[in-house]
């Protein structure tokens, strides 16, 4: 390994991450953008009275995810524990609307 | 809360899925791309032998993503458990990675 073969490397890495902090941006912005949906739809449930998971809904989603992962060449195992943590964000969101009204 | 009420909620929530579903389609291909890069980092470390986890430039990160968060009215507390996700799955790559070099 040469010195010139490690300032090569500190270079590609430095692009990578050049890369990854934009895309990180993306996935916030969307986040934001995806929170506010489920914000609504957890008013509208406390409102209306339904319970605040959807087991039904939450299981074609996970097929949707999955097939998307396959597509963009992302571990389909990934997407699945993606979904569940954002459930599992959404859930605690709903709860504490449900608490509030 | 009359039938219409009802009718109208079951509306405003299908259009609100719908903006979900779309939203997921842009993270889950976002998503692939960011491990397309973090993938890429973990062979260059893994050949370069450097440390999987980097404690400095994840704290940086943290910070850019909390900076973000709130930009994009997302709680800044889920940003950063949405990162510590990420990173949990990133290290877990770099560590295979590591033990297939």
């Amino acid at each position: 390994m040469t010195q010139s073969d490690t300032e090569r490397a500190k270079a590609l890495l430095h692009g990578h991450r050049e890369s990854i902090d934009r895309l990180d941006a993306i996935l916030i912005y969307t986040l934001g953008e995806r929170f506010k949906h489920t914000q609504d739809v957890g008013r509208l449930k406390a409102l209306h009275d339904l319970p605040p998971s959807d087991p039904a809904r939450e299981a074609e989603q996970i097929t949707r995810l999955e097939k998307l992962a396959i597509e963009a060449n992302l571990d389909p195992e990934l997407a699945k524990e993606f979904q569940a943590f954002i459930v599992s964000k959404v859930i605690r969101h709903h709860e504490a609307h449900r608490e509030n009204t």
